[in-house]
């Protein structure tokens, strides 16, 4: 870490949160009134999968994990980077960010590698290879705040969905060979709970060990585990802060009164 | 003109070329070939009408134009700023164009106002105020390719629907400040036809004078002339030249020999 580095703060805003527009706006606020260069990356909540239902498209489901079979690429790429990522984009110009929504194509800003067929096809998945963090700076510091909806893509015209804690990941480790970043990985819960309905579970911190401890002795809620698995891997590679809670809380977290913070020890 | 300004081009396309996977990869092959600083702004197609009608939602038609209500917004939000957006954004990033899509409301780039309810109500249908020439300009000259679909917003969270052919106008008419623009409306047929079925009836070039005693004694296909009163009015405002023609020949109607030319003595 580089005293010298200016900051940015990465925020992954998922769950609910996307659907309730209420809410959302209220969060939008907390994030337009953040200082300094910022990047939003939002998931893709529930609308995708009531678009797939009222338009009758099976979804195929392995091992719990969706399959992005060419219909469902078709409505993610609508909702993802349509509906939700144009309604954010207006959301904060309304706000007073000058934010500009990223799919990954644009400006070639993610490239990624779609995922062998073996052992499973989950079709028109992609694993990230790269992030332009050069395009993504010049974008940052001309004053403009990238949202980027999950998708990325491969150099050869084909669009992939790709996991947006994964984005949030690459995109907060990319930026810290640049500043020094804090990465919030908001939800609906309040952090890591040791029992997701108890809040009084909340661990305020939490070191690899114990999450591998946890893990093992199935001491964590299950959606968690992915989660804090990018989160890991982000402080592992150079982010200066990694935290997990509440999207609402979100200048709580920052000022570190709420939520989870991640603690490594390099 | 200043014979000193570097030159710029701007492509409208539209029309059936949307839905048509290989001729639109022609048009976009065409696209990436062109020197210089550039924009393309597309078109919906059909595919927005395709989606109303799968998901049964009816579409309100008012002296032929259709009536933009939410459910039709977000409709058109999906599918021209999320699937055929992007589509094309990674159609040209396949062919070395560093390709950028953009919204109206992503860089705040193009402010419009929701038209009047009287005397019809279009509903969610704006009208441009503003396009932001600086930050375009900012794009244009960092290597980007700005990618219109055909929206806007209002800055105050309001995603609005406008007519591609508008935008195009528009977005040559601000860019003239700074570059020599020539705006290509490209669609399915050769250009103005006095008979529609007709190639043989091309009109190389037109006038203000002949369109509008075309207009006058409905010499002309109906559906040509919000283009040509679009297409003069960007020429009236400084736009270098204007060109209209069947997209897969951009550059014979670029190097003049095809299409219908606009020839405007000020």
């Amino acid at each position: 870490m580089n005293p010298e580095q200016s900051r940015a703060t990465v925020i992954k805003i998922g769950g609910n949160i996307i659907n309730d527009e209420s809410a959302l706006s209220e969060v939008l606020s907390h994030f337009a009134d953040l200082k300094g260069p910022k990047v939003l990356i939002h998931g893709g909540g529930k609308l995708a999968t009531e678009l797939a239902e009222r338009l009758e498209i099976p979804q195929t489901m392995i091992e719990g994990r969706r399959v992005t079979d060419e219909s469902t690429l078709r409505i993610a790429v609508m909702v993802y980077a349509g509906l939700i990522n144009k309604s954010i984009v207006a959301g904060l110009q309304s706000k007073g960010v000058n934010a500009a929504g990223i799919s990954g194509a644009d400006f070639d800003l993610i490239r990624a590698k779609r995922r062998s067929p073996e052992p499973i096809d989950y079709g028109f998945v992609g694993d990230v290879t790269e992030v332009k963090k050069d395009t993504l700076i010049q974008l940052l510091e001309s004053g403009y705040t990238p949202v980027f909806a999950p998708l990325t893509h491969d150099g050869e015209g084909q669009i992939l969905n790709t996991n947006a804690d994964t984005i949030a990941h690459e995109v907060a480790k990319a930026l810290s060979q640049h500043f020094q970043v804090t990465l919030i990985y908001s939800f609906e819960k309040e952090g890591v709970l040791l029992n997701v309905n108890d809040n009084s579970t909340l661990l305020p911190q939490i070191t690899l060990e114990e999450f591998l401890n946890l893990k093992a002795s199935s001491k964590i809620f299950a959606g968690m585990i992915p989660k804090l698995e990018n989160a890991f891997k982000a402080i592992q590679s150079g982010v200066h802060q990694v935290i997990l809670g509440k999207a609402q809380s979100l200048p709580s977290l920052l000022n570190g009164s709420k939520g989870t913070r991640l603690i490594y020890d390099k």
